[in-house]
């Protein structure tokens, strides 16, 4: 199975992504609900939940790891990869990749949760590119409003226009979305900050990347369970969950909930 | 010493008004920072994570225990005194005394996070008064908000016009702050509920108690350290710390991290 890991419930939208552009494969989730969120922890903290989410997706039939969490990808990747032996994925260089290519300026924006921007990846990733000028941005309150479904609020607006505008003042020609839950205000933000910048999501960068893979490791591909019965696995019973699963996923999901640690 | 223990850093409005009305006490305060928050989490973590944080403050010299997280006094309390021996106090009890002595329409609010309004623990208390109609609201942006330190922010604004409408609706003439961190937002609360409407502080009303607590159980009260070398302790470094102990406590605190579980 590909197995998918995040805090929460924001890698739906990643699940989405990944089950629109290879249907076939069958999907395990683990959403670490009951320390949720990982945007606002500490970075050992990241490192050894993260291991215990893989480990656990592993030791329940997962072939092909995604972290699909840009605060996890952020500080834990690199430790993760020396643990772990099968193809592993992560959110943040897919992104970057693509924005190399989109970027006309080189002035590039990033938003992510205050531990993503904090871990400065993007800078570290952006550093061999010198044509490349970055501003980064944390957006804390877009998560929690995203999981109250308040996508269209005036407030959600208020708080989009406060976070974006030193973006805007910067004049960047393409923004990455660097949180799984971000793609949900993609029209939202793509209202505020105008037609001319190029919006990238994390998730269909991510999707390229490991349809790459299959086609090049053709013997893992065949070993990933085909199937729909996808199952879906939490920590803790998720906030929310009929609402979000509706609105990352368009469609309602039933939770198992398990010890992962 | 007095222990404290909240989710983590609202707690310190409580002791604020701890040390405000009883200055001469020591103080050791605990949060459950890596578990964060605790609003939006489910009951049997709840309780025993509110275990751990007790026995910790019990086993680090406090003789008198504070549950200063109300998602932690509404569903951990009546698990916890069974199986705490020291004098233990929350949150909830002692607003709706205060309530209940000021309504006059007997028409009263709380509004609270989604767990605290979820364990329906104030219809329990106020059902024993058939002269009080209930309006409860859970504000689940509220407490991210203000660790963003965004209190008189435009778009705290308008989600606090959101979650106050059906309250003012409903023509409530008493309003109880069910979480600790509100009371951070109280001037523009009653900005737009009016200044018709009674609003309870819950720190105010849990001071009175320990006093009272105090008068007649001295013996408890003289082995109480005095000292003005409060403690204060988390499960992780915390958001915004310094920002948060500013606007809760009024001065900034250094957290020392320590294990709890």
């Amino acid at each position: 199975m590909i197995g998918i890991f995040d805090s929460g419930l924001g890698g739906l939208t990643v699940t989405k992504e990944i089950l629109k552009q290879t249907p076939e494969y069958k999907i395990i989730y683990f959403g670490d609900t009951a320390r949720l969120p990982y945007g606002t922890k500490q970075p050992d903290l990241i490192k050894s939940w993260s291991e215990n989410n893989l480990d656990w997706l592993s030791q329940n039939g997962a072939e092909v790891l995604v972290i699909a969490c840009h605060t996890a990808s952020s500080w834990a990747y690199d430790y993760l990869r020396e643990k772990i032996e099968k193809p592993l994925f992560e959110m943040v260089s897919p992104s970057v990749e693509i924005a190399l290519n989109k970027t006309r300026s080189g002035r590039v924006g990033v938003i992510g949760t205050p531990g993503t921007i904090k871990s400065d990846i993007y800078s570290r990733k952006f550093a061999s590119s010198p044509r490349i000028k970055l501003f980064q941005q944390a957006c804390p309150l877009f998560v929690p409003m995203i999981e109250e479904g308040w996508i269209n609020h005036l407030a959600t607006r208020e708080v989009a226009k406060e976070y974006l505008k030193p973006l805007i003042e910067a004049k960047i020609d393409t923004l990455i979305l660097g949180c799984t839950h971000y793609p949900l205000l993609g029209d939202l933000i793509k209202d505020i900050i105008g037609p001319s910048v190029e919006i990238i999501d994390p998730a269909e960068a991510l999707v390229l990347k490991i349809k790459d893979f299959f086609d090049k490791n053709s013997a893992i591909q065949n070993k990933i369970k085909k199937g729909n019965n996808h199952a879906f696995h939490f920590s803790a019973q998720p906030y929310n969950l009929e609402l979000i699963s509706r609105l990352c996923l368009d469609r309602e999901i039933q939770g198992k909930i398990v010890k992962n640690d």
